[in-house]
């Protein structure tokens, strides 16, 4: 049977979300209905609410850091899952693309339209309805209004630096941009214990938040005179980074970032979203004298083997999560916390999206 | 006391090598004069011949491929040697990229000039003299007219595969071009017990060569019809190749090589060099979606740790180096050498140096 609640609808590119009714059909063989209490607010929304995701196609509910709810499935049989080797899983990836459920069809109707799901999850609406593979239970006394952004921005830094990267004891690392995903970066770094931990941004606003979370210095490529990032930090750190990361999503810092590595062994690793057509170039030099450039996506962390014991390390106080909450929206301020996000001082909003919220 | 011997010398760029007597200047402090008796002549020297090479000067006397001498040193003492990541040396990277001696002078005049060293060996010439880091002593019985070639491409190409991608006993590999350093990545990818290695080549008689070292497959770009050569390999591979080599130099065969690597962990090498200024590039989302690029020089092979091994597996018969010279010359000859480089039947020429052949 259908269930009748609110969602925050996107009709169109570039336009603010409207707050409607919507009808979320029930789940069918191997999908479960949920009802979502709390979401964060991702710059991924915001970039495809703006038409500029190649993949982005309206009507659409967007949204995908839910409480409980992860953004990248985990079925445990496909060549993915099954290579030890990427948290990425295969299953139901072209579906999900396409914005349906894996049968081809979407659970959400409004004004008599399907809504099509994004990226496997839907979090603006009190009801969505989702993979099986997609969901992983965490433990009951987690807070949902908090946990929520384990689902994306936290997990995705954080893993960076301590799944992907696997930062050394020691080592020096550069973190390109002190948002969710940076600061995360940072705490990733303080629990392997890099030696220094650099954070560049242009908002000399975010020196004293890179501080809170752990990093040892703060440069801001405004205030640099005569010398290029890459050059400034090649000598902070006696010859380049063991270690940088983009959480930019601009192409031109993700050249930075890897430039600023070591030679020999540096790796600098890609986890912004850069535009559609945007290419990433340097000259090969850089990678045949020794330097690595990967990405990754989720931090690399597996959403259902992984993610609880990330919600257990918060709960035993060893991962922060409620520092990164700055701002708290209802569900029908949710087009506000879009613009508070575009904001320096809005690390993350979380929006109550429950019933008596809206 | 100085000592005179042949040598090509490059005078200038784009030009023949011109046969000279040459006086070579008695070592200094940590220096060592060797006699060379034969030399490969490989792409890097011609590149730097043509002029293309930003770093190459004139005039100087080209040649890296030397029986008993290596291209990498490797002090033992420096941050890059001591760092267990990297076969790259920091010690006299200085003064072996302007073409001296770790004291900033040459070792070389002939007609009251100057002559620049190249890579720190400069094989081209009856007598060099290297920094003593850079020479390693290897077993006696190895003869030196084959040996040479373990002095630049072999090791190149062998090391890419065994030593900086670690090749896995099953795993699917593509080779860009079917030089000695690609027929060499094949060689270590068959000792690493790969299970399909796939040569891309031009030119239609690289098939025979690339079988012969062991590939399982060759694709010639140019015969395919309304396919790319990455759609060509991911439909091979069943989504993509574990690990891509590039061995041509090629900017837009880079960029194919990592495009035709598996989503999740494909790794893609950059072994060619580009002409200067010219760049890499490619869509970050290649990159977050878990494929990796990185490069390496000389293999990553330590030259004087590692190097002696890869002579003794040659020696008991477990690395093909016989195999790879189609052409011979003396060293009055050495131009002829440079054109037969540049055929596709030649893949190493091996130019005789002794006094009888001059």
């Amino acid at each position: 049977m259908s269930t009748v609640g609110k969602a925050a609808v996107a009709w169109e590119a570039g336009k603010d979300l409207t707050l409607e009714d919507i009808e979320v059909g029930p789940p069918r063989a191997n999908e479960v209905r949920i009802e979502i209490h709390y979401t964060g607010v991702c710059h991924t929304d915001a970039y495809t609410l703006s038409g500029k995701d190649p993949e982005g196609a309206f009507p659409i509910v967007l949204g995908h850091e839910g409480a409980g709810i992860v953004d990248t499935p985990e079925c445990k049989e496909c060549k993915f899952c099954k290579s030890g080797k990427t948290n990425l899983c295969g299953k139901i990836r072209a579906t999900q693309g396409k914005g349906v459920m894996p049968d081809g069809t979407s659970r959400f109707k409004c004004k008599g339209k399907d809504l099509l799901h994004f990226m496997g999850t839907s979090t603006f609406s009190q009801y969505t309805v989702v993979a099986d593979i997609s969901v992983v239970a965490i433990t009951k006394d987690a807070p949902m209004d908090r946990t929520c952004l384990l689902g994306c921005g936290i997990t995705t830094g954080y893993g960076a630096a301590v799944e992907t990267a696997k930062v050394e004891e020691g080592s020096t690392v550069a973190v390109f941009g002190a948002g969710c995903v940076g600061l995360s970066v940072v705490q990733g770094a303080v629990q392997r214990k890099a030696g220094k931990i650099i954070v560049v941004d242009l908002n000399p606003n975010k020196k004293a938040w890179a501080e809170k979370f752990g990093a040892t210095d703060f440069v801001n490529p405004g205030e640099l005179k005569d010398q290029s990032i890459v050059e400034k930090l090649i000598e902070m750190t006696d010859g380049g980074c063991d270690y940088t990361f983009d959480c930019t999503g601009n192409v031109g810092v993700m050249r930075a970032a890897l430039e600023a590595c070591h030679k020999g062994w540096g790796q600098s690793i890609v986890i912004g979203v850069a535009a559609a057509g945007q290419e990433i170039s340097t000259r090969p030099f850089q990678l045949v004298t020794g330097r690595v450039w990967k990405g990754c996506a989720f931090g690399g962390i597996k959403g259902r083997t992984q993610l609880p014991d990330l919600v257990d390390d918060y709960m035993q106080g060893k991962l922060k999560v409620d520092e990164f909450i700055t701002h708290r929206k209802k569900l029908p301020e949710i087009n506000v916390a879009f613009e508070d996000m575009k904001q320096g001082d809005c690390i993350r909003c979380v929006v109550d999206m429950r019933k008596d919220s809206a």
